[in-house]
């Protein structure tokens, strides 16, 4: 009982793997997909058509932060978040609950919804399901998420199962409140901590309201990389097949490759901008950091096997120098790599699944990426 | 009595204004032109190809940054300038002079050269005309300038004749230190302070030496532009007509329109790039400060008479926002706005020399610019 609001074709399958393709109003999505971060109507210092050239097809935004900074009717009166911040593409945006969760003392929660007090200014805000849809709307997101409260971990059963069912609860107020159109749509986030039953639970209710796609929520948030695949093992079995799966904020390329193994076809993470702006860069042999003196006469490219345009461009040294110097161009240099890097990765699943070879595909890559960086450089002299 | 390091041809002229052609071993460039500033390697927040993009054929690039860090010895190992920063064009270096007079207690001055600590770590180091060249040489510049002491305003005329004096001395050392090659040059650099004089005889000693350009320094120094204006007056006609004339560190967009008038034909300004990491931007009207609340519901380009990706992408709505969320796409296109602006500008002189017609083209933009801003917006709602 899904909605057609937004279209999602299965393409291929390679055991639980799957690729697929998304259609919004605002272009396809080719799945496994990874979302990068544009928190408050910008991926941190990179151009649209930096972000799209590296095949990015869907963004994610930020309700939270755009609520409070310019104003969710401001963007609806500037013709919405596309043409405001100038990315044709797709936009999935989260419900706000997220980020207010984390306010931690700034916030209280009751059954109709929360209050907390804004970062910026202290001033007081409410959001409730049907205010989180409605932002989403003025947004004009392609993807609107339901309101829902990201358990914490650890958390006790009993908490996790309150957790759970006042999200429950809220996921159908959303539906309700929700503006069905073509090209829209709405997700359900599955929540309940670690526990296999409140998760299975979670998923039923969820598939028994009906969404345009489920999200896993409530994962990354400080347990154990082995703790979160079990998870996905328990959760992804219950999640209708021929709607699109979404694993909130994971995660390091390792993570994107056993979830994709596991059948998640989407993913956002702050990890390839943030490492960006600090100086660390993803390669096919795991992370570097480009702060580190031994890259300063290193001409090489951050990695060889990259074929972005910083990779083909610069070298370790100038990327060190730009860091060292504190210059805008290092993290934009880095930030634009990154996000090559997980587009490419995405690009090398989404194919391993249409040959049938996922396997042996995400075998070699987590070997080489556990490898750690390339033997030192001779020195350029 | 000019070395042919550097080819320059004079395709038209317009009263005292030119219109020529620079050729360096990495491209031509087309004059009047305006030179970005890439102080340490980059021109702050931009792509190399960005830049390209705006019509920039030339940067300039910081002796003193670059040698302080990461040195000129690593740049040379690595290739270059050119090739460590990924910037194909033609490149002219400063001699670090400026910087280093700037340096104030810092520096101590002798015959010989200078000596001074390095702001960053306050380890010592020295230049002299041998040095500075050296440097220049290791960097790849195309466009090398002579070491000299920049004369400070306001400077009485006995401090401004002694300081004269040593930069002729220092040039001509520059000049036998100077290795030369098609396609590379040096320029020599006129001081004198606001002495008309001391001015014509700096201009003459330069002129008997011989180098491929000739530069007016010691201006935009914090005398007022009608004094600069005079000193361009008595100090232009003294130059070779058939040698490129460099106006150092100006400036300001109806700067560039009077200097051109008076025949200079390259410049280089931080003002550009500046003014676009703190908020304020070039229009045909005018500066406009981007932070300002009346920009924030504007849906309009920043200036709708400008073709620039910026203008054809963005509204003022959306530069404010980034501004006022602290995010680096902020700077990034307003940079980018403001370095096509400028070139715009210089195109614009380029073609009305060609035309005959600069007087008019002049007097049409200093108009409009002394307007002000567009007339507030009626809002979006």
């Amino acid at each position: 009982m899904s909605p057609a609001g937004l279209g999602f074709e299965l393409l291929a399958r390679d055991g639980a793997a799957r690729r697929g393709r998304l259609t919004t109003a605002h272009g396809t999505v080719e799945t496994p997909a990874f979302m990068p971060v544009g928190t408050v109507a910008t991926v941190k210092g990179m151009l649209p058509e930096q972000v799209a050239a590296t095949g990015a097809e869907i963004l994610l935004g930020n309700t939270y932060h755009l609520m409070l900074r310019p104003g969710a009717e401001r963007i609806g009166r500037l013709g919405g978040l596309h043409r405001f911040m100038n990315w044709p593409r797709a936009i999935l945006t989260d419900s706000g609950g997220f980020q207010v969760m984390s306010l931690a003392r700034l916030r209280r929660l009751d059954e109709d919804g929360v209050t907390f007090k804004s970062h910026i200014d202290g001033t007081p805000h409410r959001l409730t399901p049907e205010r989180a849809v409605e932002i989403q709307d003025l947004l004009d997101s392609n993807v609107t998420m339901v309101l829902d409260e990201c358990t914490p971990f650890p958390a006790p059963r009993e908490q996790a199962e309150t957790s759970m069912q006042l999200s429950m609860r809220w996921a159908e107020r959303c539906r309700r409140a929700f503006r069905e159109r073509p090209g829209y749509g709405l997700f359900g986030i599955v929540q309940g901590g670690v526990y296999p039953e409140l998760r299975r639970e979670s998923a039923a209710r969820l598939t028994g309201i009906g969404f345009d796609g489920y999200a896993v929520g409530g994962l990354a948030v400080g347990e154990p990389p082995e703790t979160m695949l079990a998870v996905l093992d328990e959760t992804v079995p219950a999640l209708p097949q021929e709607r699109p799966r979404y694993l909130m904020g994971v995660g390091r390329p390792q993570d994107l490759v056993e979830s994709v193994r596991r059948g998640i076809d989407m993913f956002d993470c702050v990890l390839p901008t943030r490492s960006g702006r600090t100086g660390r860069g993803y390669t096919h042999r795991g992370e570097v950091n480009l702060k580190n003196a031994r890259h300063r006469d290193d001409p090489r490219p951050l990695d060889p096997e990259c074929g972005c345009p910083v990779c083909s461009g610069y070298g370790r040294a100038y990327l060190h120098h730009l860091f060292r110097a504190g210059e805008m161009l290092g993290p934009i240099l880095l930030t634009l790599h990154n996000l090559s890097f997980y587009q490419a990765l995405m690009a090398r699943l989404r194919q391993a699944i249409e040959a049938g070879s996922l396997e042996a595909v995400a075998a070699g890559f987590l070997e080489d990426y556990a490898r750690g960086d390339l033997p030192e450089s001779p020195g350029a002299a």
